[in-house]
Parts: C-alpha cells; structure tokens; sequence
C-alpha cells in the first residue's frame, strides 16, 4: 500500500498488477506459469513475486499434484487470504456506516448507528472501531494489505483544507494500523451507487444526493471524478434563484436552499403543511405536498439538464431521503430535464434512484480501497469484482 | 494503428508502448538494452521488436561503434523516421484548417483557407489534401504510422448520430489511405489549448468557445471527456433565460441565444450600435457596445459558475471570436462566476484567453492522432512532446 512515484515505479507496480490479476484469474500459478503468461522475464518475474511475498500480498499454495511425473513439484503460489479486510467507514452528520470486505472480495457484514451531530471524532471512531469487530466477530484480519476508506461531509481537496480533518486519517491510523484513504462522503456513494448500485457497470454517471444537504458526484470514463481542488460535485451550490435565500456555503439561492429536506418541509409548512418529515409530507397526500415537490423537482431538474448539457452523463442516480417522495418528486424533476436538456440528448439519459441507501458512502470506501490497493487494484474492471455483493 | 482490445492485446500493446516509450527518450538502444529496461523477457522482447519493425514503427540504426573491442557489435534500434506524419484538420463551418506534424512531434506546417458555409464535403476533403500537401512540400510521407485527426461541427458521439457523417472518413481515408480519427472540433480544440495553449500542462480545465456558435470540452484528468454518447461540452446549450429565445438546437432561452457572435451583434443593434463585426462593436467605444458585452458576460460568467462547482476544472479557457472583445467583456465574466461560485472555491480557478487561435481544432486533431498511435502514445504525458511547438 506504500505509495511509490516516478516512471520507474510506476513500471513495477504495473509488473505487479499483471502478476496479481493473473493469480487473481487463475490461481494458484507456478512461477514458470506466471512467467509465460506475464511476459516478463525470470529476473523480473522472481523480483516481483519476492516482493509480493514479503508484503504478505500471496503465499505459496499446495504444491502442484506434478503431472510431470519426476522431479520436485513446481511450488504454486496465491492470493494470500489472510492478506486482510477492506474496510468502508462513512462518518456522516448524524450516523457512522460501516462495511467490511474480504480478500475474495465478500461482504463480511454492514452496520450503522445513529448519534448527534456534535459528537467529537475520537469518540466517532472508537464507534466505528466498535462497530466493524461487531461485524468481522472477532475474526477481522488486518494484514498487509488492509486498508480503510473514510467518507467525511464537506469538501476533501487540497491539503490547505484539509486541517479540519487532519485529526481523522491520524485516530483511525491509531486504532486500526491500516492505511486510511479519505473522500467526500457523497462522492463516495456515487463511485458506490456506480459500482453496486442503479448505476452498476455505467461509466459516466451523475450522482446527486437531495437529502439535509444537497450535494453529489460525478463517475466519468469508469472513475471517481475529483476536479482540480477536490471541489467538484458541489451540484447543491449551483444557483437557481439570484434573489433567493442565503446559503450556508455563503452563496444565495443555491439549489440546496430550495431543495434540500429542509427547505422542503419550511416550503410545505409555509404553505400550511404540517408533516414534520418527508415521509410524513408524502403521505399527508395533501395539494401543498405534491406543490412543494413539484416545485423542487422541477429546480432539480434544471439543474440535471444543465449539467447532462455540460458532462453528458449515461445515467443520473438521485439518492437522499427527499428522493423517497416517489413521483411527485421525480414527474416534475423529468420533465424539467426534458424541457431544457439540448433535445439530441433528451431519451439518451436514464433518470434512477438510488439503490443503496444509507451505506453507499461506506461501500465507496471500500471502492477507494480496492481501487488504491495493488492486490485489488483495477477494480472494478474485474467481472468478479462485481459478484462480491 | 490497428485496434485491438481484450486484455492480452492490451498487455501487448503496453510492452509495444514501453519499447517505444524506451526509444523516444534514449533512442538508439540495442536489444539488450531494451531487455533490461524494460523487464521484459528475450522472447516476449524480440516479438515486440519484431512486430514494430514490421510495422515500420522502429527500424535498425547505424551500428552500434562497439566499445566491446570484439565480436560482432550490438544492433541499435531507433524510431523510424519515415514512420509517417501526423495530420491535423478542422473542417470549421466556413474554414478548413490543418495541420502537419512529424514523427519526432515537430510541427512541418500548418494553413488555414476559408470558404463557403455551402461547400461539399468532397470539395472540403480535396481543400485538405492540397493544404496538406503544400504545407510539407512533396515530402509528406504517410507511412505505417500516419493518421488524420479530424475535427467537424455538431455532435460526434453514437455511431447513430453519425450518419451525417459517415462520408466523411471514407473520403479522407480514399484521399490519404491511412486511418482516420473523428471528434467536434470544439472538443478538439478543447484538447489543444491543455496541451499546447493557455491551460498546457491542466489536469482539469474548462474550454469554452464564443463565436457564430457556442460550445466547449472538458478535459478531465489529463483526458478528454466525450460522454456518455459524445454529446459532453455542450454549454452554448445550457438554459439561461427559460422565456429567452429560440434556439437552433431547438430548445429555448440557450446560452448560445445570448453570447454568440450574431445574438451579442443583434443586441448591438438593437440598442442602436452600427458596427457589423465584433472588432468594430469592440473599437466603437460606445456604451451600447459596453452594456451589451456585460450582459453576455455576466450571462457566460454564470454559466460558468454552476459548471465549477460541478465539474471543479483548475483553468477555464474561453476562446472565440467574442473573447476578442477583451476586459469589457471578461471583467463582468469574472465578477458573475465569483459571485456565483461557492466561496471556497474561489480564487481556485483561473479565468484565461485561449491562445491557439482557429487552429486549436486542427492542433486537437494531431492530439488525438497522437493519443491513439501506439508510437507515439502516452502523449502529452512526454515531456518532449510539448516541445514540439
């Protein structure tokens, strides 16, 4: 997991990458195996393999039954399972989600606890650490090449604004021993919700989130998209009304102001409503519900077309708790999309919602790990890799 | 030039390219050399070398000196000078522009020619091919390596779409018989301004182009990004006033209706300017000229706000001949994408004029010929290749 740059180590990470996919396709592998199907040469072949031994990546198997009738067996080698757990922490506003993954690529189990939004990040991750033995039951491996991918709210960019969470990666590197990658939570659940989710096998998905924030992300050629500062995917900033309300970013009439649960419910209690959640307004089936979602699907759905103009997404993934409101929501939202996006496109996206809730920011932790980690890396371009859920 | 896909053919075509990546930087080498910088194995090794000189890619150098005192020097080998040139052309709505570059990433020429929005396609193809022609003056060779990169007007995206445009590889390819790769030129010339223009060397960078039309590309992670089906960069298409004008693309209140080249010149007139061009809009110094430039900017300027915190790009460039009209038009840009992008990420992205002109189509064609070409891919991540200007 240690990061290497430069052209030279790039060359050998790719020797190992080849070596790990072929083990991963065919395993076990003799090192003569390996060699012909790799290409590489039996100098670099064996520097290769040693080093991933060393590293606790693969193991050497049974030997091989010997079909050659005389002489020692060729020593097979493997994925190592004991190399460790993957592991998906989403630390949002008022929940810690967790998912731990095998070796094999197996979900070992998922869980989540609410708790207040105050509650500090020490506590936050003993929680989480509870929460993930829970889970493995005592079986959790950390070996060397586990790995935990964080999801945090708010932006995850340069370094300079990263000092609010640099107690984070340094806690859960305590508890845990692993490297710790860290993302934008809702950046997570899109590179998630386009892995395992309504947008599985898609390559160019938008993600957009409308619940007490309203923020998303964009999956483009197959990868997470992060943008110059890691500022992309800010979809609940956008303007949509120049005189509208000021903005907890510190902008005005955001799409976040009019779209968010929140400004929903203040929009559907103005107008006489008294549901005190979404779930509520829905089922009041009251004219100023369907209003409300009306003119926030519709807001929405500007915004879509907009973006479908700019980015030219596959298809669109709309999670949070508001896109449970069903089609009141989604009718406006549709049609605001096919009113203003360029009408070559209009048909061409395919307008979803989401598909795995709450922990699709901890299962794109796990995304970022096995993206990052040379034993699972090309993933999820690997077929099996999808059959893990 | 040949395509292939699965993953052996892409393992292959990774050793082609580190053979030929070897050469470009310490050419000539022998394949002894090639061997222990690769990694690769004597087998593996000499079928690569093999299949590249039979393509004409690499060819044997002079002979090695022969430090060694005795016995038969080492063979060197070396790109292959006759490999062919790189040809780039933009078959604008009323100019062919093109461009010729060598095997080394030299640029032997480039012309431009307008003519008639009304000209056919077999007539623009010949256009090209005597532009070409004179640029490198009988000594265009089109060998194993040679491509055309072509940039045309609208969408190129789905095979579908692309009926209208059907004929025009078949021409190019009678013309100039080697292969021929297609892209909107708007795209292309998005591509060349973050190689060789005003975001060379950006990893994410914005393009947008004023002129009779508008339109832009993103160039996402040191990649061009064409979408789901090719229909990205379209943002002279995004709503920006939904009670606003009819379109050409059939939608309503576009941008394009507002800071195209014709609608800011309509606006002029209607507030009683004289001028017919945007030079003369520009030099007239009336206040008319002014108000209308910072209407289209404030307008731009929004637009490019939401598309900031969407897609985060480091650098946006705006090119086109309305970005000639200079302060008066990119001063009220600045001040709407400030207010309307989310504070923290202001000041992040940098506002610039593209620099590459009406060729920047053409130079994008040579980009994607370059991208593809197994001689010379992995390009502009070559630090060499950006010399070639």
């Amino acid at each position: 997991m240690q990061r290497r740059t430069g052209p030279l180590a790039q060359l050998r990470r790719g020797h190992e990458e080849l070596v790990l996919g072929l083990l991963r396709r065919n395993e076990p592998m003799s090192r003569g195996e390996l060699m012909r199907h790799s290409g590489l040469s039996r100098t670099t072949l064996y520097d290769i393999v040693g080093a991933l031994q060393a590293s606790g990546a693969i193991v050497t198997a049974a030997q091989d039954s010997g079909q050659r009738g005389r002489g020692r067996p060729a020593e097979t080698l493997t994925l190592n399972p004991d190399a460790g757990h993957a592991i998906g922490i989403d630390f949002a506003r008022r929940a810690t989600h967790v998912v731990v993954v095998n070796v094999a690529h197996e979900v070992v189990g998922q869980a989540t606890e609410p708790h207040n939004a105050d509650v500090a990040w020490d506590e936050r991750v003993e929680l989480a650490e509870r929460l993930v033995s829970d889970l493995a039951e005592g079986t959790l491996r950390l070996g060397a090449l586990s790995a935990v991918g964080v999801g945090v709210v708010g932006p995850v960019g340069d370094l300079g604004e990263q000092r609010r969470l640099e107690e984070v990666p340094r806690l859960l590197r305590k508890r845990f021993g692993v490297p710790v990658l860290l993302d934008n939570n809702t950046r997570l659940a899109a590179l998630a919700e386009s892995i395992w989710g309504a947008a599985a096998g898609e390559q160019n998905v938008l993600y957009l989130r409308l619940s007490h924030g309203v923020g998303g992300g964009l999956v483009v050629g197959g990868a997470l998209h992060r943008g110059a500062h890691g500022l992309s995917g800010e979809f609940g900033h956008i303007t949509v009304d120049p005189l509208g309300a000021q903005c907890g970013c510190g902008g005005t009439g955001c799409l976040e102001t009019v779209a968010s649960v929140r400004a929903v419910l203040d929009a559907y209690h103005e107008a006489g409503g008294r549901a005190t959640d979404i779930s509520g307004l829905v089922n009041s089936g009251d004219t100023a519900a369907q209003d409300v979602l009306r003119s926030a699907g519709t807001q929405v759905g500007n915004v879509l077309a907009a973006l479908c103009n700019a980015v030219g997404p596959g298809v669109i993934v709309i999670g949070g708790e508001l896109s449970e409101a069903g089609q009141d929501l989604f009718d406006p939202m549709k049609q605001a999309l096919d009113a203003n996006i360029m009408p070559i496109s209009r048909n061409k996206v395919s307008l979803r919602r989401a598909t795995l809730g709450d922990v699709g920011g901890a299962l794109g932790g796990i995304a970022l790990v096995l993206h990052e980690s040379p034993l699972l890396s090309n993933y999820p371009a690997e077929p099996d890799a999808e059959e893990a859920t």
